[in-house]
């Protein structure tokens, strides 16, 4: 199945993944490994919430924290153009039949809430708060040094589903994995600010958030993180890596945070404006793939993720098996 | 003199900077400049002629090297959304009054060449060969490992008409620099791509085309490319740094090939794709804003630049002088 | 059992290991492995042997590479201070009754020809042919960007003895693995040249050389490397890691040479010339003493090993279980 | 004049430079300095005293501050192998005609205080205060990450006679600048620990301290500094660089505390411990054994340089002029 050409003209301009919202289980926890261990910068905090924001970022966050007796995901939210594109964007969703809501979030404008192909929540808002900047103000730097959120990446029930719907609405391939003897997908990188990705879809059991990455300078830093969470106790919070994928070229440490939401802190992938990039093709049974140094992901790579709060998930379509760790 | 706020509705879409086009006198020794120490892929060359690209690229060239008896800059190219583009660009210079041709050029579609508001030649296409990735073919990394063009930039005799006219085709500043007697600009950094720019107006007699930047992945392949020079001849070719720059943030380098054109190797800028991304303000007394660490650039840095061909250059209209290595 | 109380005033002063020889079946194959992809340089070659050495070693190789029907070691070299230390240590290695020979081997002075305590073949010299520098020749520099040999690591079927032994001759213990269930040494880090080994013992039966390794500037050059061998066909010889080991805290790459020879590249250590450095004490059942990130090696790399030519192994006396990958 | 081969059998056995003492005129300003600025670890103070050491030294101290009202160097220390070399460097230095004396200084046993050639007071002890290692306590590091002391460099008036007195104690010669014309030594490297240098001696109105220096892991950690020194009020502590050395070819960053005393922060230079290891010679007309990559050094790099305190200096002997910037 080839992948679609890209939609040039997109019903509503996105222009970037912007934040995502997790409920934690225990919010001083998630406090010290956010904030102590990653570097992330906390922008405003009371008994039950906390915002986030990287180190380049001007908008007022990227990670929002909620206390709550289960862990989930409440939400991935977008940044669009101009207010047109956000009355844009409601329209064809409820075109769609997609529901629409509009919702309150604090430090933003008008936010408009819905869902993707598979009932998981996107929310869309252009404008935030901005804050000034702080990328020069070195002495704040610590942990891996994140600069900005870079990522999400879902698991989903079917990824041929994932890659025509995002289309539709400007997500453009940029890479993606072919299960040969069906022809189906097995995972597809789509982004819309210039990357390798604004957010990848894989074959599993979903919708859920696989994960969410950040984007730091140089490997290095992620081997201080690794050096750090190594000597601090949190060691069993490292799930995979360090390595390089095959797919986006990118450096890679996969890491979990105390609920096990998992987090990719990420450098080194590659410019992707052009509107005529062709995707790269990857076969399903190459381990290069995954890693290319060789080495397979983990089991539990390619079976936990984190649930949208109240969504339920259904089984992948494809039962394909990738390689796997021994 | 307030930055005037972005244009969210351009004319026509120009995606990114494209290539450049310089006439070198010696095109063996710039062979061995730009393939052998810097590091770029020849794509094409011939008698008279060099295509390269860098290694992250697909389209076949970012640099086109031509022999010729002066050393000079033909022309700087963008690249457009799309045909329709193309077009659009052509009616719209044309009611400014800006001349415009149709013009042949190798390894690319219908090409626009018309020339800004100083008179300095621009050239638009829509499509480009493109090439298979190499960027993971790592056994071709040489020199400082170049990955892609990152921008231009131009002593123009007026910025704040440049950023003007550059403005109207969706050009946004993303940092300047202000002379606070007169409230005149003294620079500014522009951007189509989300980097911090795709082009760049320096005060100075032009225009003329103060160096051209290609992007690497560290600080380290910065220092890999000094040791590779100061040890192969190249040590008088080296003209200022390292070091990282107040504005952008990024680590850079400046060198200057066998004709005297000038190259930054640049790293470490930030994201720009936020629409309402505030421009941060420098002053013009600030020596943090050429070089975060204190240096001052030497007087050459300042003076010299390269001549586009067959066009007469005017003296700078603001006459403030910048702090110069003693 | 405690560790020794290090030799103050050994009988002979040893500077440094030196240099290895080994067979390999295939000379072309592992002229490419060591020269092209690995950086080596090589300073004498003929139909049948080739002589290496990393970047800033002066001495005339640190490799010997012998084409022969059948892969092992032929011996591990060390140099001595001076000529009498050479005549001291045939002296006391003869009075201990090992047997000593004086052996001719190209490119250096008078070889003394003994063995270990296991009977491992060891060879002394004071004197080898000394190269002009070079590691101010950047466009030599490829691959990983080999600077010196660093140390070599044996498995032996009794490392308290190993310990023991070298011990005798100046050896001093910098970290150490005890099973703490019998008091026995699993493995020992013991150094003449100040760093955190230049041989180390395992226990495994033996001896046999586990790996020889080499030093490197930086964990982005062994990035570099990785980058480099899974693209060119050696991703297969990628044995273990990129990680950070808690013995010795090097930054650590595990690969195999064409023939098996196990080959470790290697940064970040630390200065150990104070004659009162304490030795570092690490639990068998630590397993951030291999990874400090936590990863457990797999099980090749604690079974496989290179023969000494002719020498018969026997099995390691202590029976305790590392961590091993599942 | 050629270099003196080096003394095989030195009357006493120095095994490293040690620490200096500093006297500061504001502790609390070299306190943020060393500590929060530069990443020292306090291991103890008092009102009047500060104690550090470097991540990965065992050893209690590698930098004394003294408050004082003026600033200078109370002397330079040096560990020795054993007690008894101990004594044998008192009978040697009496013999010699240097005043002898035993000082007591808290944390470390005997120590034996002299002067060098030019009356540079010299202190030697063999045993100090073993602390417990941090250097994987990787929640400590901070600012450039310092590892370990590791040279200091001092002007003197005549650098032959340096070199002959520090030659006959066993410091061995690694590099060195002559002057063409007279024959004559304008600068020497010498060491005893197995890198470039325990101390240089370079040409100029002494004895005086130049610099004293700290190793660090790679110039990303440099680097790391500049940022921070230069968005932390401390541009104007920074001298000279980044750059490479010519000689050493040590990547090195020269920064000034708040007294003036010059620290170089140095990463990458080789192994020296061959006792055969051939002095590399330099021109003192060549700018690129001053900087590799061309840049000279600023005139008050040349002249500055820290008292020691209580002893008059005299002016350099050699007049000749190193090249300067501008």
């Amino acid at each position: 199945m080839p992948i679609p050409a890209p939609t040039l003209n997109p019903p509503f301009n996105i222009v970037r993944l912007s934040h995502t919202s997790f409920t934690v289980t225990d919010l001083a926890a998630s406090r010290k490994f956010y904030a102590d261990i990653l570097g992330l910068q906390i922008t405003h905090e009371d008994d039950s919430t906390i915002y986030l924001r990287a180190m380049e970022e001007r908008g007022h966050h990227c990670l929002v924290l909620r206390q709550m007796p289960e862990a989930g995901v409440d939400y991935l939210s977008y940044k669009v153009w101009c207010e047109e594109d956000l009355d844009k964007a409601a329209s064809w969703f409820a075109a769609q039949g997609h529901g629409v809501e509009w919702v309150e979030r604090p430090f933003q404008g008008r936010t408009l809430r819905t869902s993707d192909c598979f009932g998981a929540p996107m929310e869309f808002y252009f404008r935030m708060d901005r804050l000034p900047p702080i990328h020069q103000k070195y002495e704040l730097y610590r942990g891996v040094k994140p600069l900005r959120i870079d990522h999400f990446n879902c698991f989903v029930p079917n990824v041929d589903t994932a890659v025509a719907f995002y289309g539709k609405i400007g997500f453009r391939v940029t890479e993606y994995t072919e299960d040969e003897e069906t022809g189906r997908l097995w995972a597809a990188w789509t982004h819309r600010k210039g990357g390798v990705h604004d957010i990848a879809f894989t074959n599993g059991t979903g919708p859920r958030l696989h994960h969410t990455a950040f984007w730091v300078p140089t490997p290095l830093n992620i081997i201080d993180l690794l050096d750090l969470m190594a000597t601090t106790g949190y060691v069993g919070n490292i799930e995979r890596g360090p390595g390089r994928h095959g797919i986006s070229n990118a450096f890679f440490l996969y890491i979990l945070d105390p609920d096990g939401h998992r987090i990719e802190i990420y450098c080194s992938d590659y410019q992707t404006v052009d509107p005529d990039l062709e995707p790269i093709k990857w076969d399903l049974k190459d381990p290069q793939r995954q890693t290319l140094w060789g080495a397979p992901a983990p089991r539990s790579w390619f079976e936990n993720g984190s649930v949208f709060t109240g969504l339920k998930t259904r089984e992948a379509e494809l039962k394909a098996t990738p390689i796997i760790a021994p």
